[in-house]
């Protein structure tokens, strides 16, 4: 058979549609500097779908420094991989900064999050080894899973109950192979914005033997009382035996780092495969993250903003009767009954007549009739941003329960009319 | 067991010698500007390890663009990845000059080389599929492999013979699973120069039903008529079903793009997961890859300029006497009789008292009594660099012949005083 063949017959859940919808649902293009409203087909939108949690991606000091680090250094140095020639004083500068804020020993920066969480699982783990990980985890965790030769037992998410099941279960596979168990959660869910349950998860270390690494890549910047994560916001930042987080969200640029022992550190460093074999993290992007970091340390008042705008917008939609789930976090799901077709048709309605972009998540990530819009709110958005949207969300809920998105899809060319 | 106890017994190959020599042999600090005579350890040192081939990282034309682009722009834009949220004209731009100039259908740009190649494989190939894939392939695409849930059947490097061999095996297979076959490998190997042996790949097409995927990082930008890369150079660009190469080398920034027909870039772009669920490429960087994508095209002079200095540094190392394996491309390696002691005492000398800093290859990546020096040759070099290299070169070479090199390593702080 041919491979080219065999692939095109089956695009995929999302490919599936790509020809009616590709510039819409799919690759859209939000238009003009990052901030509340931007420019989607020709018209101004209120955006809800940027992590720009702080609102630090075109805050003027970050701007400034961003366009400073670039004339200064150009896009292309350190070339070369941080083992191979690609180190810095800046680099380790960073590292150091990080390490005092997340309250870790030491810190490894990431030339790119996603290989980065996939090399750190990959350097932890070796065959002998159980992971134990929760089954929201996100797809980086899953793909760095994807490698390991070894175990892997899933638990629903946040069931702890069930997590103490398969720790017994992970502990009689290590009293087989003389492995170790890594259990891997995230700090903040970002479908959903739950929070990981790491109090209950590092309570089972008294009775369990594992390591816990945390992804907090929604929580750096958004939660505890100094901006450092989940496990400030929770009490237990010292039990996290690696914590991960990109710089995608709060930091609003690319980049990641993974915080631990000094011991463990220099571990990473040495054998973290996509770090070692790949370049290192561009200079303008580490002066950045400099500016970036002391900035989420010395005003939080942008946090304040955020949480403030988080607040507003999660009690009104309660306040209306809407399901908001379990969210903990910045992050707010809506979730509505209907299918698929509905979804498609509040995505149009909202974005037509309301003026309003957010995300929308249907099946096979949801049940098949749930709908769930997600709405990521920042500190740069006002409380009257939030007012239109809980109007519009009112329209649409009414809409749907009227039966009125129960109706054939349009084309493209009929929506952009 | 404890897992930081388990993996902190064995630090492995690299992270067994960090203490010592950390910030000497890896994590090296070059410092100043990228260019031929660069700043280690306090002294200018003539670097030959840098994949700047085209000499574009500190070129005033990729400069000044760098820093218009990210005073423009700034590091954030756009936010999210191309599917949900960003997608910006630039990057289809970018993606369409790619394609015209490999001399593809389409292209899909990628966030970051590394994760680019896992996902890529992981998206091609599901169980039922076999991968026949060369010896030497990089350490991403063996990690795209080892996502692979299904056989994987590897040939000698270029060993012609034996991939027909694998094919047979590999047709097996798939008679069996109904799956198809990929066959992986690289346009310029860039550990020891040699070309991908394409012709003769593609020759087997006539015999057996596979796929080919190049991956061209080293190639591009340094290979063929136009610098489109290994496949122009051998007249096969046609018969490369999946074209790869990174910016990280000739292009002297981060990212990399794929590029095949039309219907499979439409299936990438909709099933890769690094690209799916991680942020696109930043605007800095992609109006960046547009200028020095440009001035690659419409400057063959640096080109030309990198492969006389490529000329004359291979004619003069092979003058005296020196065995360069089987390069045919600008990466040159220089091989010595040698252990890893002697070795760590020539890298020692060259940078000490010959002020040239060039990378060392030991084993396990060559055989024990093997020492690979690799010299990695860029348009900005000048004759006169060639030259004192050469001259470097036949000292430690005597030095070694001498037994010069076979004595205990000293420690950094004798070597740094």
């Amino acid at each position: 058979m041919d491979l080219f063949e065999k692939i095109l017959a089956d695009q995929g859940p999302l490919g599936a549609h790509a020809d009616e919808w590709h510039g819409y649902f799919t690759y859209p293009k939000l238009e003009g500097e990052i901030k509340p409203w931007m420019t989607f087909q020709g018209k101004q939108v209120l955006t809800w779908s940027l992590n720009n949690y702080l609102g630090l991606a075109n805050h003027p000091e970050v701007r400034k420094v961003d366009a400073e680090a670039s004339a200064e250094w150009g896009m292309a140095y350190p070339m070369g991989s941080r083992m191979m020639s690609g180190n810095s004083n800046l680099h380790e500068q960073l590292e150091a900064q990080l390490s005092e804020f997340v309250k870790k020993e030491d810190t490894v920066l990431l030339n790119f999050g996603y290989q980065g969480v996939i090399s750190i699982i990959d350097a932890l783990i070796d065959r002998k080894d159980v992971v134990v990980y929760d089954s929201q985890s996100h797809a980086c965790i899953i793909d760095g899973l994807r490698m390991h030769l070894g175990k892997r037992f899933v638990y629903p998410h946040n069931n702890i109950e069930n997590l103490e099941k398969q720790l017994e279960r992970a502990q009689k596979v290590v009293d087989e192979t003389g492995g170790a168990i890594l259990v891997i959660t995230e700090g903040v869910f970002g479908m959903a914005g739950s929070l990981g349950s790491l109090q209950e998860i590092v309570a089972l270390k008294k009775k369990h033997n594992f390591r816990l690494l945390v992804d907090d890549a929604h929580g750096f910047g958004t939660m505890g009382s100094t901006g450092a994560g989940t496990g400030e916001a929770l009490g237990v930042q010292d039990e996290i035996d690696v914590y991960f987080s990109t710089f995608a969200k709060s930091m609003a640029t690319i980049g990641a780092f993974v915080s631990s022992t000094k011991e463990v550190c220099r571990y990473l460093r040495y054998n973290m495969r996509s770090q070692i074999f790949a370049k290192s993290l561009p200079m303008p992007i580490t002066i950045g993250a400099i500016k970036r970091l002391e900035m989420l340390r010395s005003q939080p008042e942008l946090r304040e903003n955020l949480w403030n705008v988080v607040t507003t917008l999660q009690n009104g939609l309660k306040a209306k009767g809407f399901n908001i789930g379990q969210t903990q976090s910045p992050v707010t799901p809506v979730f509505l009954k209907g299918g698929t077709n509905e979804a498609g048709h509040i995505v149009i309605d909202l974005r037509t007549n309301h003026n309003i972009f957010c995300s929308i998540v249907v099946f096979p990530v949801v049940p098949k009739d749930v709908i769930m819009l997600r709405i990521i709110p920042t500190a740069a958005h006002s409380i009257d941003d939030v007012e239109k949207t809980l109007a519009a969300f009112e329209d649409i809920s009414k809409n749907l329960q009227a039966g009125k998105y129960n109706k054939p899809m349009p084309t493209l060319e009929e929506v952009l009319v």
